[in-house]
């Protein structure tokens, strides 16, 4: 088999075999294929497209290019949530404790924020102390021990992965529905959790920008993950406008915390509550939705999801006292100012993308890998879609590095809301939900 | 500007500026923009296309990349052609002193011989002493004084051409009509001429097999030509048997003499006189195409195309007693037999291709660049589309170095054959003429 045919089938647009996509995979990993040959066929994939059995193919074969987990020894039943990016979007510091507090164990690996879109492992990583760097055998530890683990995505799980999506960043080739698909689900199925949840994101602060491709993205993976065995349900959540109030890591940890505490901007808490819901449903802890709902409900009231989030920032390395205190413990920005509505009116749009790059801008977030970042600044949009807002109540708060940045922000930010005289209806928060065979 | 935009303009279905295009072709060619980048650039313009306008724009920058020949001080037309590449195809050995012995000089680069089909150099090359690398200004002195100079492709000349031909042959990324077209046309116009008639074959035995893909190719041609102020014909000749009888490199020389000396096989001299008439009424010799024609034929009979030939021999270091008597200078094969016809019939068909790979398999091409080549052996086909053959009569025959070769190659040209028991008619040699603005 030679790497050339295989680009020139795909390039002619025929469907690849089983035998080709493992033997491009494995031989571009063992360097045997050279990145140009992997670039040109990138592309013909990105432009030909492939199908459900290649992209599954692709996914099997790049999950095992590295080291895969087996949790079956951790539980009978291990619990993953993915979200495919947004801004505000702080569901796993809730979901992952709530979830795990419920009684299905968590084993989540994530990463860091890139462009407008926010990180879990940042936002974890304000935290004093909060160690991202999991080991693998203490990573699987843990989840055994304490029912719950966030890590950093490791090099050792599916590193055909780690490898092709820098060759796509610097090709081109990102934006390709199979392309995408794969990338996800190998990280995912190398991680061995048997429940997963897809949340993802349609809208102006996501990178899919319309409901019908980020349907195929989803029935993509959801196919992909029944192949591998696994029980998969993808929901397609609304990310027109940042999720919740907070765009920013130690804010984020902040509403997180609150929301833990049975408080905290009621789109968020919905969004936690459905998703909790869905993955005790997969995981057998409830008969239907309802019961799950009903279970994560009680569990976030009685307080034991908050503790579950205090004891793995305890056993993470982390400051606990961050559970009950979130602002004794996290750095706080030293500029801080509200910024007052202009004039009365319906909010009729809050862009997220704008907000999230005014964040990135702020320093929260970084445009290329690598950057270091400034935890404690960002953004808390108080109004946001359908809010009836007089002149001078307060429209959103920057907290930021010093005033310069603080105004070039504030007017950016302002820049994002879009105004209407007539009522505005909110979004709906849950657009479709995907479920699998 | 950016690699990675224009990258992605060219594979969202956009066309790119012309200052796109000279960027990524210089950037390239000062390493500035990696070979992954090019490869996934280059599978985006193989899916995507390009219009006549970034066709044209690809050819000039390729063309501005090295070194380019104004021949305007060495006469005031000077003319060029070129073949697409077939099997068999020795017109240029033919044309080239043809022409000039008509009084329009000829200045003409080849390339080497690669898969199945022959090239220029190779030929010229089996002649003992004939020098093929001439330096660019022995080249131009040449033309200059004896009006007419074959030599090799130099790397002075559109150096981009040649990384990014080596880069398309590792990327399957060669069979796209705008990339096709830039290499050709690049080369061409750096080399200076202001005649140029390109011979693009159509048929088994050619790059092209269809006649509308032929047909765009000779449009795009003979658009950028004109657009970089050439005066271009391309003619659409047929390629499903070997042009005249002779496929080798010492049979194919033995042949073009013959052919000079006013015998030779009747479609190549007829196609040879075709080729020699446009490049002559381009060239303001003629006021017509059959007086062209005519001044050709003319030219051919008396005996001056021969000694023209003669002359450029020995100029370029080789034996002149070649123009005489070809098999006293010429190495022979060692083993040489005819085959006959196995049964009464029509010859239907001769696979170019076909009959191409096994002289390759006989050792006169090769399959990689490089590959050191047998000029003595080869095939010469007596009998060929239309024929009544009878049973026993000499088909063809084989020249090879040893006689394993020799029976494999038997079988293969046997193979090539196809019989009709009915009348065939003789395929037309020119299909089309695309002519200029």
């Amino acid at each position: 088999m030679r790497a050339l045919d295989v680009i020139a089938r795909k390039r002619d647009g025929q469907a690849l075999t089983t035998e080709e996509i493992h033997f491009f995979v494995n031989e571009y990993v063992r360097g045997e294929i050279p990145d140009y040959q992997a670039a040109a066929w990138l592309m013909a994939v990105l432009l030909r497209g492939m199908d459900a059995r290649e992209t599954t193919d692709l996914t099997l074969a790049m999950a095992a290019s590295g080291r895969t987990l087996s949790l079956g020894s951790v539980a009978p039943v291990v619990a993953d949530k993915h979200s495919s990016g947004g801004v505000g979007d702080k569901t796993t510091l809730v979901v992952a404790p709530l979830v795990a507090a419920a009684g299905l164990p968590v084993a989540k690996m994530s990463g860091r924020g890139l462009g407008f879109t926010g990180g879990t492992i940042d936002k974890l990583e304000s935290i004093p102390g909060f160690d991202v760097s999991l080991s693998v055998d203490r990573f699987v530890a843990q989840v055994a021990r304490f029912g719950v683990a966030i890590s950093a995505q490791t090099a050792e799980l599916a590193p055909a992965d780690g490898l092709l999506y820098e060759l796509r960043n610097a090709t081109a080739t990102v934006p390709s529905i199979p392309l995408i698909a794969s990338s996800i689900m190998s990280k995912k199925l190398a991680a061995g959790a048997h429940v997963i949840v897809l949340d993802v994101k349609v809208g102006r602060g996501a990178f899919m920008k319309d409901l019908s491709s980020a349907r195929r993205l989803a029935e993509l993976m959801v196919h992909v993950g029944n192949s591998a065995g696994r029980r998969v349900v993808a929901l397609l959540t609304n990310m027109d406008q940042p999720l919740g109030e907070a765009v920013g890591n130690t804010l984020e940890v902040a509403e997180a915390i609150d929301t833990l505490r049975g408080h905290g901007p009621a789109d968020l808490r919905e969004h936690c509550l459905v998703l909790a819901a869905h993955m005790l449903l997969l995981g057998g802890l409830a008969p239907d939705l309802s019961a799950a709902r009903n279970l994560a409900s009680a569990t976030l009231r009685s307080g034991r999801a908050l503790a579950k989030f205090r004891e793995m920032v305890k056993v993470q390395g982390g400051d606990p006292r961050v559970a009950d205190s979130p602002w004794d413990v996290l750095p706080r920005a030293p500029v801080v100012a509200p910024v007052q509505a202009p004039a009365e009116g319906y909010v009729a749009a809050v862009d997220a993308e704008a907000v999230g790059l005014a964040t990135v801008r702020l320093g929260a977030g970084r445009e290329r890998k690598g950057e270091p970042i400034d935890y404690r600044v960002g953004v808390v949009v108080h109004r946001k879609v359908g809010d009836l807002v007089r002149r001078g109540e307060p429209l959103f708060t920057v907290h930021a590095a010093d005033e310069d940045s603080l105004c070039r922000a504030a007017e950016e930010v302002l820049a994002a809301y879009s105004w209407s005289s007539r009522p505005v209806r909110r979004p709906r928060l849950v657009r479709a939900v995907v479920c699998g065979e």
